[in-house]
Order: C-alpha cells, then sequence, then structure tokens
C-alpha cells in the first residue's frame, strides 16, 4: 500500500459537520473559513513513541490521547477547536494499527466535531504531530500574562491521576478497578473546553495542566510577572491517589503532568460572576491560592507555615 | 539546557514584520488575524532524518528546504504564506546543530515574511514537522479539481535538478561548480509565489512539484476527472541533467521529485490574459501538453508518436 491508498484508506473517509471547511483533504491545502468576528488560535503537539506513549498501547488511544492534548491547548485559551491537519510519520504500513488509530482519531474529533483537514504521511520512527485550529471571538483569547497580584488561582479538577497511572504502568498487583480508571485518565483526558465561556468572561489568565501544576503555574508567573501562594489543603487531589500514595500525595498533585485539566486566575472583580456563571453551568472548580506581587512559589501547608516551592515538572532535554 | 531554555534561546528571537500576528510563542496557542474577505490555507509536511535528509547535512539547508516545502504547498494553491509552527523532535540538545538551524528557519521565514508563532520540542529520532498557514481572497484558491479537458498544461520552470543532485549525492569526481548548483536546487528550491496572481487569476488547476512531474499531474488528472497528454519536445529539462544523463533526461524530468516548481492548467479563454500577466510580470512558463477527457496521462514523443506514460513517483510506503 502506498502513502496514498493508505490515506485514502484509513484518513479520506472522515466526515465531519462544518460549514468552515472551504475544502479539505486532496489538495495541497486546505481551505477554511473564519467566521467574522473570531480570530485564529494555532497550536501543535507532538506524541513520540517511547516518550509520550508506550509502544503496546492500544493505537485507539494513542490516537484519542493525541487529539485531547491538542484540545486542551484551545481549552487554555478558551477558544473552541474546530480544524486538525495530522503529520503521521510510520516505520511501516501496519494496517491493523492503521485501522485502530484511524477510528479513535475519527471518534475523537467526531466527539469534539473538528474536522480532519490535512497532513502528512512519511516513513520514519513512530510519531504524531496535530496541528489544532481554533476560533475565540476577537481580543477574548485568555493568556498566561494576565495575572495580577490578588487574583485567586484556580484548578478545574482533581489532580495527579495520571502521574499515578505512569507509576503504575507496569503494576499488574492492583485493583484492577483502580488501574482502569487511573489508566482512563492518563489515555482519555477531558480537556476542559466546556469552561471557555467561564475563561473567555472572567479569567485573567490561563494554562492547561501538562507538565504539572507548579511547573505549568509558574509559567503563568514568568509571562505576568507575578508569584503566586497556594494553599496546600485547597487542592484537590484525586482519591485514588491518596488511597496509594498517602502523604506523598500532594507531590503527585503539585508535580505530576498529563492531567490536562486547567489553572487559571479570576481577578477579584470577577470573583462573584464567575462562580455565579459557574454555577449556572453546573460546573466545580478549586480555589487553590492567591497571586503575590512577589515573584516565585510558595506554598501555605496545613500548619499554616508558608515555604517556597521547588517547581519541577517533565523535561525533555 | 531543558526544553524551555532551548526554546528560549533558539527561537524565542526570532522577529517578524507581521500586524496581524496578535500573539506568538509563550501562550498555549498562537492567536491570529485574518484579513478580511481573506480564507485561511493550512498545510503541513514533515521531513525525517534519513528520509527527507542526510544526517550530515548542515541544519541551515534542513531548515531551510523544510520552509520552502511548506512555501510550496501555499505556492500551488496561489497563497500568501503568513504563518508557521514548527513541532521539532530531537534526539538530544545539540547547541550548534540548533544554531544553524534556527538561523536557516529565521533567514528563510524573513526572507518570505513569515512569522513563526508556536511549536513544540520533544526529544526522540530527528524529524520536523512544519504547518504553514497562507491567506488567499476569497474563493481565488487554485485546487487541482478544476482542469478540464482543452486546458493547456504548464510547468513554472525546468525540472530534474534534484533528482539528478539525489543521484549524485555520493560521487565526488563531479565538476564541483556543477554539483553546487545541483545541491543548491536540492537543498534551496524556490517556492513559486511570485505566480500567485497569475495563477489566482487565470489557473483552472494547480500542483507543486514534490513527487514528479508524471504523478503530480496525475494527481490533477485523478482529482478533475480528465487525463493529459504531454509534448515531451516541450518540457524543459535542466541543462545539467541533460549534461549527466544525456537521453535519460526526459525521465529525471518526468518521474523526479523535489523540484518544487508548479504544473498547472490554464483554460483557453484566460490563455490571452494569462500570457500577457506572465509578461507583465516577467515570468516565464513552458507549457507542456493538454488535458484530455481520456483518462490517463500519455506523451508524444518527438517522433510524433503519442504512447502511454506510466506514472512513477515517490511513495514512502
Amino acid at each position: 500500500m502506498n502513502e496514498f491508498a493508505l490515506i485514502d484508506t484509513f484518513f479520506k473517509s472522515f466526515t465531519h459537520d462544518r460549514d468552515d471547511v472551504v475544502f479539505g483533504i486532496g489538495d495541497d491545502a486546505a481551505c477554511l473559513q473564519i467566521a467574522t468576528g473570531k480570530q485564529l488560535l494555532v497550536s501543535c503537539d507532538t506524541l513520540v513513541a517511547g516518550v509520550h506513549f508506550l509502544d503496546d498501547w492500544d493505537a485507539y488511544d494513542i490516537a484519542c490521547k493525541a487529539v485531547a492534548v491538542n484540545v486542551s491547548d484551545m481549552a487554555a485559551m478558551g477558544a473552541s477547536p474546530c480544524w486538525l491537519t495530522l503529520a503521521l510519520t510510520l516505520p511501516d504500513c501496519n494496517p491493523p494499527w492503521l485501522k485502530r488509530f484511524s477510528q479513535g482519531l475519527a471518534d475523537s474529533l467526531n466527539h469534539f466535531n473538528i474536522a480532519l483537514v490535512g497532513g502528512d504521511t512519511t516513513r520514519g520512527p513512530l510519531s504524531i504531530t496535530l496541528t489544532i485550529h481554533g476560533q475565540v471571538p476577537s481580543n477574548k483569547a485568555v493568556r498566561r500574562s494576565g495575572a495580577n497580584a490578588g487574583d485567586k488561582i484556580y484548578v478545574s479538577g482533581e489532580l495527579g491521576a495520571a502521574a499515578q497511572a505512569v507509576a503504575f504502568l507496569a503494576r499488574i498487583d492492583l485493583d484492577h478497578a483502580d488501574k482502569a480508571i487511573l489508566m482512563a485518565k492518563l489515555l482519555h483526558p477531558t480537556p476542559r473546553i466546556d469552561l471557555n465561556h467561564c475563561l473567555q468572561t472572567f479569567a485573567s489568565a490561563a494554562i492547561d495542566i501538562s507538565d504539572g501544576l507548579s511547573a505549568d503555574l509558574s509559567h503563568i508567573c514568568a509571562a505576568s510577572n507575578v508569584g503566586a501562594c497556594l494553599m496546600l489543603a485547597g487542592i484537590p487531589v484525586h482519591p485514588l491517589v491518596k488511597k496509594y500514595q498517602g502523604v506523598n500525595a500532594i507531590d503527585f498533585a503539585l508535580s505530576g503532568g498529563d492531567d490536562y485539566e486547567l489553572c487559571f486566575t479570576v481577578p477579584p472583580a470577577q470573583e462573584e460572576g464567575f462562580k455565579a456563571a459557574l454555577a449556572q453551568a453546573r460546573l466545580t472548580c478549586y480555589p487553590i491560592g492567591i497571586i503575590e506581587s512577589q515573584p516565585g512559589l510558595r506554598v501555605q501547608e496545613i500548619s499554616g507555615t508558608v515555604v517556597s516551592l521547588n517547581v519541577r515538572g517533565y523535561s525533555h532535554f
């Protein structure tokens, strides 16, 4: 099967329900229509075999994870995902793998109403680069740089489960139900586009938690030229992380990556409106600390003592 | 050096002169403003070490080639390139390589007035995925599917030099001046965005020649549901291909990839206007054949005999 047959067989049949795709796969480029009053958001993420996923993972899950990671970047900006390109590098043409991968991709894209509009298929060590495109009302994108001293820091959900799953990958002696829950958190994270409206309207800064809460919050602080103090008691730790890690659970919540919840800041004047909008949307977010003018990250321990926090997060190099 | 320091050191200092970048590198996504009356074009291409380039190539040249290949996809649509994301997978942090790569990238992007607006840096086997974004006046993008029987087929320049360079890569016994010319064609192809206006106004279909003239023209034919007859005598073969290949030169011109000239079709009613616009822009294109209703590719040999052409082009699988 040559690459054109491969694309025809596994990717050309993707359907979508978007009338803003003027044309997609089949030309040298896709042609897309941005809505009046909207701006374009673009982000790309690469998943490399052996680094971001293991060779023995189901290709269906790999595709879902790749999409979720990219959609999460849109969620972090308060943007709606619209279109995707796929650069797929494969060691060989493996139809069973490709079938599972394309099924996972199609199901994920349908779930988020994203159109696959183009890509490139090459031979080489397995890796997947997705470039996602979204739209946001003009000047409503939420950046990392807008946080100010006094803003409250929120996270959108419980943390640490994905890191716990990674720690347990090779263990077969675990409770199967627990492991399944944790693996679902790692393989099928839920990008928080349900918070788009709340973020656009009320947040001063946002980021998604891919490298770990402390690392990602430190990006907000650096971009906004501020610092932060976290209240350890307020950080929502996934119950299975507490179950397996005990007193170390908070470390998983602070440093564990791959959760793809959002960390964002809300100015005091927006607090009331934000809480009302959250309640109306039946969503729960967790206040975990406060932005301060003093640079650096600090944590207030349960005892009340404030100590500085060493930022740890995943780095490739 | 972690990946954030790597990005800061080698990629964050890129400058650009585009006021349509609302914000670029430094957030979870870039934010871009499409001009009123324009549509967005998106394309991506991956270059894999050992497949699309050799490990011993100067990283400066690799970056230039990666940009040119992507810009060429915009040229094939008649679109102006605007913004780029870079997904760079590296086996290690190699500052001298990164310095050359980022210099080549910066110089190429400045040349085309393209802004680097985001990307992802990961560890793994060396590969480079660029996703390029361009703009075209609404409904003016030139597709593969618009050719009709009777349209004249053109190419935008001499063919075969890049394939000749690949054939000669390992030869050190060649005339150095000749080899330098051929390698420049392979490493620094010229994407034909200078033809944008002519294509938008007069062409019925277009494609860039990445896989070889016969393979790429066959894509136009398949998408347009037509066939084509090429006049062998009209196909412009690079003089150095003639010099080294003699009677086989035409095969290099027909089947050799990597030239990144354009192949396009012009309806009879547009022919006069097209020629006048070309002359006014001081550009030369070569009429090489005619679109026919009968499917398949044929060639008229110098003798006048018409024979069918077996399509050969590069395939990864």
